[in-house]
């Protein structure tokens, strides 16, 4: 559920009054999404989304976020595009909350994933990933490799409480990954979290690509490990090769990967699987009994890192 | 949040060709409703709501909901209509639930209600009383007042973890409100739940009613004091006499009130607050820890119900 601020009609109409988008029609709260709430707008000129971003963003990092959607539309992604009010600002107040109006996507993310999905999303994600070289300004991973030990230490005391062993298989495993960790491959502006439901299609094409409020500037074979840790793995967390290759050589018909990118990818995909772990071991530990957001659970990751952990060079993925 | 049923790709798609509404171009969960799945849905042929049944509606009631919106439809409500498929049969099968396509209502429902939007409510709950008259398949209320001593049975033995004395003093008032239900009022249906996310707006026109889903044939005054209940109140849980005077008003510019429906007032705006009390306090002494749903307060209605116990007449609500 992603409606944590209720906006009301009149704070709603005050708002809209400073745009130049015509008169509301409907506006309805959206179920998908945990971070921000969103709501599916419809004014007399068009659909948006409009967003109130909850406690998780930095509103100083707004702008970056906002800039990024807007470099990478110039330049050959589609993603929604922030509308300015008539002053010239998308980036708003409303009801307390940072606010913005941004474009509608059409297309559907898909809940089951197929073969046909991942060379889209491969060479869509190479697309963000050359799109976005131009934009200048950079912001650091917080969620990067550097920032999960204190992460793993915020959970560390109580971790044993969803898996006996838990904890002594993250410290082996972090030290590993940690040890390993790749540097000098080529950096740019990565998405960070584009798992299915921030991909939309329509007919096995890809429609656009939303929810960019993880974005950062890291490693962009990283953006690829976290890819193939959201698309290839089955309902039974066995590793599809099928759709890692074909992910793979989507992203490959944009950009090729270097020999470095391709020898560091065990690695890489071990962190991906460790940064999505801890996060969601973290919010499994101290997501309120009765809060409105599904907890996900944090060993569907531990299963993803141990075929990781057996991957010894990008073969494993069909490389 | 009321996205119970995740709906693939595949399953979607097959859905929709048993439909004319052309293809696929967009699909999200909408937060709003506590009862159903519903997504909104464009196709190339427009925008539409696809509601999922869940287990609290029993399918053999569905082909009652659906026609009673066609019928006030018809006969000047607006409202979502079924679409049919090209079988002509409205009501389908997806991911193992009944399903149902409507079509998309513009408007907004209030977040907070004004004294404006009181009469507009009460002309449309008018309409919808007078539309229904040719109506004539009957569905008894299963939440009508037989049902409130068997609903308070279920949560007596718990009822005094919300409130110290909650029990007794359900037990007096339900003694109360089922000694002075009158009978012999005007019957018909009713749509038993209309609050204010169930109404939408427009510039201060009601632009459509949603949610026939507790839909019963009853009392008509009894509706009208449900919205009492629902639209009248402050925030603080004072009753706002000036909205109320209005909602009545606008009631009966479409619809006049028999002296005994205006008498029996008081009675009937305290059986719809033990009514609401009832099934809040049920869901909240049976709603598991992280479960989806928020959980309503049930204390809300026994600070209205206590109003309602405390007017001696029609001249309390402003008649």
């Amino acid at each position: 559920m992603a409606v944590y601020t209720e906006v009301t009609d009149e704070a709603l109409e005050a708002f809209l009054a400073d745009y130049d988008i015509g008169t509301l029609v409907a506006f309805r709260g959206i179920a998908e999404g945990v971070e921000n709430s969103n709501y599916s707008l419809r004014t007399t000129g068009g659909d948006f989304i409009l967003t109130l971003y909850e406690k998780r963003v930095n509103p100083a990092e707004l702008p970056w976020f906002l800039g990024l959607m807007e470099h990478l539309a110039k330049h050959g992604l589609v993603c929604p595009q922030p509308v300015a009010g008539r002053d010239g600002s998308a980036l708003r107040g409303l009801c307390g909350r940072r606010a913005a109006i941004t474009t509608f996507l059409p297309g559907v993310w898909p809940r089951r994933v197929r073969q046909a999905h991942c060379g889209p999303v491969g060479s869509t994600l190479a697309t963000l990933h050359t799109a976005g070289a131009g934009y200048a300004p950079r912001r650091p991973n917080a969620l990067g490799p550097h920032s999960w030990p204190a992460l793993l230490g915020r959970c560390r005391a109580r971790a044993d409480e969803v898996q006996t062993g838990l904890e002594w298989q993250l410290d082996a495993a972090l030290a590993t990954i940690l040890e390993t960790w790749p540097s000098g491959l080529p950096e740019g502006h990565i998405h960070a979290d584009m798992f299915p439901d921030n991909v939309f299609f329509l007919e096995d094409r890809v429609s656009g690509v939303i929810d960019f409020y993880f974005a950062a500037t890291d490693l962009l074979a990283y953006d690829v490990a976290v890819c193939l840790n959201a698309w290839c793995f089955e309902p039974d967390f066995s590793f599809n090769v099928t759709k890692s290759r074909a992910l793979l050589a989507g992203y490959q018909s944009v950009r090729r990967l270097t020999a470095a990118e391709k020898a560091a990818l065990p690695a890489l995909c071990q962190g991906a699987a460790m940064r999505f772990l801890l996060t969601r071991l973290f919010d499994w530990l101290n997501t309120p009994p009765g809060a409105l957001v599904t907890r996900k659970d944090p060993l569907e990751y531990l299963r993803r890192l141990r075929f990781h952990l057996s991957a010894t060079d990008g073969g494993a993925y069909g490389l």
